[in-house]
């Protein structure tokens, strides 16, 4: 099992990329919460592919149905479940990969995990559609993250090696190519347009902060706020790696420089710097949340490669058909989002049992 | 709820640093299995502190006491648990602390958490020593796994920036420095010396690999094998970023560069190469998983600190007493070990529940 | 959270009871199974309402669309999420009910519990509609089982009172009253009608076997099979207890007699009687599971009752409209067997982790 | 798995009968709280064995070492470990049992479930001495419950068909034979010794109330207080039924006698009867919860059984020796009452999650 996540908020992610519809299951949302649609579907809309020069041509209103869990757009404590229809699925793209598994994509894992019994059309249940599921159950926990003063937002930090290096001290524009300089977005956009022209891909970093999180979130050892971010970010298809606060570059730091001292401000306890991330033995300081996430670049490239045929077992050649991003980084943004926010509201809801 | 982890394998790890003993309690052990407990000893002893100049000289013999779960040295199918008494502690070198918590380190989040009810004897339950019955069970785990055939082994890759590159293609040595290089380890030794002089401490990356894990390990989505592993590997104290295979590098990568390409070698399918760390879509292509953690330098410094107090809620100066490593680096490397082994072992578990 | 079962099959019951949609989400189905829907259909019909003397006159074909999980009729591994539309709901029946709870019904303990947020059209997430769901996935675990030999039959023991004590050594007509003896069926069925002409309604006991079930199954303390039973059948409504074996008889009995004694037939270990209803310490034996459930009478009757009215905070009246099974039990049937299938089936997968 | 319990407050307990030590260790005790250990100890010495006629001769001082999660008698917020060491064990009264199961133990299921690797000695995890770890638990929850003004009191209510059916209006005498009517105690203490004097053995009855629970406790579905107290009690061994309010008997009413009028008794809602037992769809009604557990007759009685020889598959004799309960019945009643603590905190802690 493995498509379920949370201790307390809890919900499970199903579909294929081919079946009649993909959607979510969720317990644990507390009563009482309005759950504003329209807000939803903005935020969803950010994930959606479609009309843009860096994504997939694929269109679909991904708007999902609830099925239950409200009462005049309410949450009435009951789980809720919400789908999307997949509608514009053209299962014959994906035929002959039955049996060539593409490479840097999960078909040979899948037919060995589960003995050829797998969905493989349109990447089955490995697909990137799956994010949209996570958006919903998502959307709604930063609706009601919101209501507590927390925010999440994420950004591009870079594609292909084009940074954007400004101060996230505010959430990309919801419309537009998600960066904070419009600089370093036509840098990042040219270079998606470049390997896109030659049959490529890119990869990038996205970053994610949360801001407004208490003190005293996460818990020791295996639910620390690391560890429960890092369970839900790394179900976004291409995430290959999590640092925190100063990340990686902590392995080359002295503990003089890399320690945050406490200090006071405004009568309230802060740490000068922030090279943890907001987490200190798994548990939030109260200062911001930072985390970042690496993706691959998108595996259905247009140039043929070298695979291997599973049913004659001789090497073979592949060329990816199908409609693709050459860069799934833009619309992971809002998925990133999306696992933060379910990590933190789950890690909230935990710490509210214990409110005196 | 925290300090417990796995699915079908699945064990709390319990204790404070000072408390009268730590320890782990395990369920899902398969019944039959014998328990070589020298073994266990001598892969703890990996982990133990003391009697070599880059760790604190606090030494206990951190042997566990296996309390049940074995009928004559072999799995019974009952829980285990195993505990190790706490003998050489001295709380008194902790005692300033409760109210000015130190940087870098769980005081302040724990107090924040827990209302002031926090244990803050060294560190209490955040404490690295924590690690040890991580160690007894990941010790376990390593025995189980390798009569299946699969062996786990992690070294340093880097400290303070100075970096062993040979290639991962043995275990280390378990008596001494835990790197390939020895060259590369005398530089890292220097590095550690160096800061140690001037009162400060240095972090590093170790780097863990899995070989003859078979393909189709690991669930989509949340348990996927690169999310069961984070949230292992997140448990040990330190650990600001995890990545695998070409990890935060295939940010920068091209599609046509990061793929790997299936190919048949000796009648088996494989990958050229192993930008995916051996894990597509969650699962594994049976290649060597590849995982690297980044450990931040040990936050105990002899340097004075600014902190805070929080009785009087006046700035503060610290000075950390104690016993520490000026790098924590060296014996988290059985540590990664455990974690990758708890994580394996739990995935291997659920995959064969659908065996025909 | 509460609506879901199970540790290795594990689902998630949604919706209310007139909600766009009920259904299911299903985790850990094996791959390659087939699911035959028509021979789910039939299973499901027999808990359907409509068409009888002793059940409600809400008709509604309750064929559960599969909306993923399967590829071409075939489990794949992913996911499977089924749904049943609500059609024909008619929520002007239960306005009035909204603040003056109904004796015997959750409306009281859900408004409680929610806040007022709950839906209480229908009884909402409490309705007996939502045991639809559960014959879904209850008979999916049926056609599973069913391929390892394991078969589940359920049958009704006594209605007010009126019993019927035929040896239980064949399944009930699915699509007569499930009893096994026409003479008593008739019993039965005479006094639900004499109940519902006074404007009443009527309990009684179904009894359940599990025959084929290997020696084995179950788990020590918390994961017994009469605690993983248990745990299943008390989620249908109006059950009130549960029993195994002799049961509650077991107060009055001495040792020598209650013990059931092994012997060899056939060159397997039996036990001479069955007075532990097929289970020691909470695992099999190998004889037949044999489970008692006791339903309590429809609390839904014609006749007026006392109340409050939880507004006015005055006593009150109330006649209970809508449409109504003057007794549960011949409907609960299947349902019971539904509840063990998924009990015993996410044992077996338990066990089958330990296989050699 | 099997010896965990909980969602919110979650243990596991571990030990044989005849292994160093027998224990428990818990997650999600809310910090801050004081355990008082001496009414730990007595509480358990309500269940341990010795100096009664009614009781086992083997003497033990069944006290707890706490070996972490408190800080100064107060609970830091780490795990709790407890343990109990088994000091007065003689393994050989149990070696022939190695081969010849008792009728009624688990000694049969075990070795199939196992394949041979359980320990048999005292019947290894499947002793009823088990039941001290989970005292060491509930007593703490006990103690935690009446903090927060809920009471849980259990009595004997018949042994061998022998009843007190005296109002369960207060607790039994913590020292005494816990009934309320001391003539009935007689009769049932007299009924033990009559069986105990032909080498035999009788069963009975324990009924648990709960009072001052808040209306609202328990989830819908598989998390009902139904359900979490039927999976609770069931680990106690020689459970074979439990029931609620009414229990069975309601298989015997009508609806209009069953159901339990609402009604305002000093401005609050009550219900008149108590027919289901203080719970409504799974929900508490602020009413007493009311259950009641069947215990079969020691299954180890004195006189010779018949059973096969496992390792011959030949028929046996068997004269169980060692020392034995000829009626587990009083020992039981703590017992119950902390499986039902552990229910109830568990749901209460879930319940204050949502809490405004």
């Amino acid at each position: 099992m493995s498509s379920s996540y949370g201790q307390n908020l809890r919900f499970t992610i199903f579909g294929q990329s081919h079946s009649p519809a993909i959607g979510v299951t969720v317990e644990g949302l507390p009563p009482g919460e309005r759950v504003d649609l329209e807000a939803l579907a903005a935020f969803m809309a950010r994930r959606a592919p479609g009309g843009k020069a860096y994504s997939t041509a694929r269109r679909e209103r991904d708007l999902p149905e609830i099925l239950c869990g409200l009462k005049g757009g309410v949450t009435c404590g009951a789980p809720l479940s919400a789908i999307i229809r997949n509608t514009d699925t053209r299962s014959g793209d994906y035929a002959p990969l039955a049996s060539t598994p593409r490479p840097g994509h999960a078909d040979y894992t899948a037919a060995e995990k589960y003995g050829g019994a797998q969905d493989p059309a349109g990447g089955g249940h490995f697909s990137g559609r799956l994010t949209a599921p996570l958006c919903i159950v998502g959307g709604i926990c930063l609706q009601l993250l919101r209501r507590e003063g927390i925010e999440v937002m994420a950004r591009i930090l870079s594609i292909a090696g084009e940074s954007d290096l400004s101060p996230f001290d505010r959430p990309v524009d919801p419309e537009g190519f998600p960066v904070l300089s419009a600089e370093a977005g036509e840098r990042m956009q040219r270079a998606i347009a470049e390997a896109k022209a030659v049959g490529d891909s890119v990869g990038g970093i996205v970053e994610c902060v949360v801001l407004g999180a208490p003190a005293g979130l996460g818990d020791p050892m295996f639910q620390g706020m690391e560890n429960r971010l890092a369970a839900a970010v790394f179900a976004i298809p291409a995430v290959k790696g999590v640092e925190f606060g100063a990340g990686f570059a902590v392995s080359g730091m002295h503990g003089s420089e890399n320690n945050d001292p406490f200090e006071l401000r405004e009568g309230r306890v802060v740490t000068r710097s922030n090279n943890c991330g907001g987490i200190l033995g798994g548990i939030t300081t109260g200062m911001p949340i930072v985390m970042r996430a690496a993706f691959k670049p998108t595996p259905s490239i247009a140039r043929e490669q070298d695979t291997v045929d599973l049913e004659t077992m001789q090497p073979a050649r592949i060329q990816v058909g199908g409609r693709h991003d050459p860069c799934v980084v833009p619309r992971a943004v809002p998925c990133v989002e999306a696992a933060a926010a379910v990590a933190v509201y789950d890690a909230l809801l935990e710490q509210k049992k214990y409110r005196r």
